[in-house]
């Protein structure tokens, strides 16, 4: 990870086998045709990187309160601010809702294959934690959440399948477990999913995760908002306000607020990578690929002929970069970024190459 | 703190008690004369916000391994990158300090007066902790540190005295603790004090925390970095591996490199606050004020005929925004921020006023 130095002998024996996360590749050669972290393909518009330019001057700190990003995000998704919490991209709240909820008491729950970081994140907490195995069909059995009196973490779509519960799925799960915080994590929500968010004025134990790194094409900037009962909010901010007040940047906030005015844009480039999605998809399932049904701006990808590893470094040598993981029920597969259809068409003619050459 | 809501019945029962730390005001009203956060009075150069604006794109994820701000911090510091970790305002640096080397073997000391928010890492990371009350005269009684085997943290110059340690003192605290980490806080450093860093590859136990905050005009943009010996460095970067691996965004990493390519503004503006500081010190003395001698761009000052509570609120009636602190051996003290010669003129004749007013 930081490939450097080893452990010091002065570090805490509590977190003894912490494994860190690792993140996706970001090589500063850009000239990757880049589909591995599942960002926009789209650059934000210029009246938000215009309003980042021209933000609160920089000598002076920025707003701890957030207040003028929470008042446009109560309009625009139409909540009350108490029942909200930005964040230093949605990892952030991901750790902070481990680190406020969980503990030897309250262990978490999620599924075996989904955001790789839920373990470290709980592992980091000194949280005990179960992973449920998806169906054979990478779906969520909701039945094994049904009152299971954990925590539970889920991402919705779920990644890296992409495959979505219906909120009606999750009310279930959040109605069975009074005692617990469910937390549903929405990162993909805007491709074509259904949001929880309608059940957080129902429920004071649902925590509804967004970021400004997928279909807002902000990932650079590093902004995530969470939707939740106050006192839930009140909790998170309790953490926040005791590790780091300042955690967002003036211009970040201002990026947000601009890009909250230009929902429009947003609309357009998420009903883009939709389309793109299908396109790609269709493609792909007619080279041999079996692909799990989407509702996300990324497909998980595996071919019978192709070993998943092999797919990606050779790839990866073409200058196309997709995401692998070495976990062994889905080592067969690879994380395809949904991008601009020069990209797609990038990736499918490759991936054309490939299957002749074999 | 939120000021909205309480607790959940959620919130994890191992922070009973927790009190977040509280940040200074920071009112969108901008007709105060703001001297109450220690923010530099001087915007940061047309260079550094135009490399913000031009950074990566923002639909990228910023670069986790801060690669590029990494070897220019190794440039202007002259120090290897390995000894290297920026962060999200040097806050994030103290909390990652706290977490990572503290815990029941391992508790932390610091003075009784100096950050507020030593405390409250303390807390948040369950580490037991004593604060060593300073001398009568407000100064650290090096004694108290030598061989004390816990984790020591230091603010130097202290907060929110002013009054700084010489490094022969720091480097006899950092060796007679050969088993414990020392953590030197130096957000004040650039205006007078002396800095650890020479010793930091001396000594394997010692973190160097700065800040772009105050002497480089980017409070707003959220930027830290520390120094420490290669164990250390990493320790951290498995604590920010594990919780936020992209917790700097991409236009904060490109101000923060121009900042470092134009080292004389800095240094300019850090000459014109010490003769600013000196010409208020001055001013304020003759008008009876105690001030402690202050090697940070703030003063802390008292006077016999003033409530320190009084003269907080009455300059802020008057347009004067100063920090007052309820704590009882500080509270007839208000510590000042170093603005510029049009603000502290404000400042001097609010003051003279107030004094004739009496």
């Amino acid at each position: 990870m930081t490939g450097i130095s080893a452990m010091s002998r002065f570090f805490s024996s509590k977190f003894k086998g912490l494994e860190p996360y690792t993140p996706g590749e970001q090589p500063k050669d850009t000239s990757y045709v880049k589909l591995n972290t599942n960002e926009s393909p789209f650059p934000p518009l210029k009246a938000v990187t215009d309003a980042a330019a021209s933000c609160r001057p920089l000598n002076l700190y920025s707003d701890p309160t957030c207040s003028d990003l929470i008042a446009k995000l109560a309009e625009v998704y139409k909540i009350s601010p108490d029942r909200i919490i930005p964040s230093n991209g949605s990892d952030e709240t991901l750790y902070f809702a481990f680190l406020a909820f969980c503990d030897s008491g309250h262990p978490a729950v999620f599924p075996d294959i989904t955001y790789g970081f839920y373990p470290v994140f709980a592992q980091i907490t000194n949280t005990p934690y179960t992973e449920i195995p998806l169906k054979e069909d990478m779906t969520i059995d909701i039945n094994d959440y049904i009152g299971i009196n954990k925590n539970i973490f889920i991402a919705n779509p779920n990644a890296p399948t992409g495959i979505c519960l219906t909120t009606g799925e999750i009310e279930q799960i959040v109605k069975s477990n009074p005692s617990n915080v469910v937390v549903i994590d929405e990162a993909y929500v805007d491709f074509g999913g259904e949001s929880a968010l309608p059940l957080v004025e129902k429920y004071d134990n649902l925590l509804v995760v967004r970021t400004f790194s997928k279909s807002r094409s902000l990932a650079g900037a590093r902004l995530g908002f969470s939707f939740g009962s106050p006192g839930l909010i009140n909790d998170l901010n309790t953490i926040r306000f005791s590790t780091n007040p300042y955690n967002i940047n003036s211009m970040t906030l201002a990026a947000g607020i601009a890009s909250l005015e230009n929902e429009d844009y947003t609309i357009e480039n998420c009903n883009t990578i939709i389309k793109n999605r299908e396109y790609t998809t269709d493609k792909l399932r007619s080279l041999g690929f079996e692909i799990l049904p989407s509702c996300a701006n990324f497909i998980f990808a595996k071919h019978a002929g192709l070993d998943g590893g092999w797919l990606y470094a050779e790839l990866k040598r073409r200058g196309v970069l997709v995401r692998h993981f070495t976990k062994e029920r889905i080592c067969q597969y690879n994380r395809i970024t949904i991008g601009s259809m020069d990209q797609m068409n990038v990736l499918i003619s490759e991936l054309e190459d490939i299957l002749k050459e074999r």
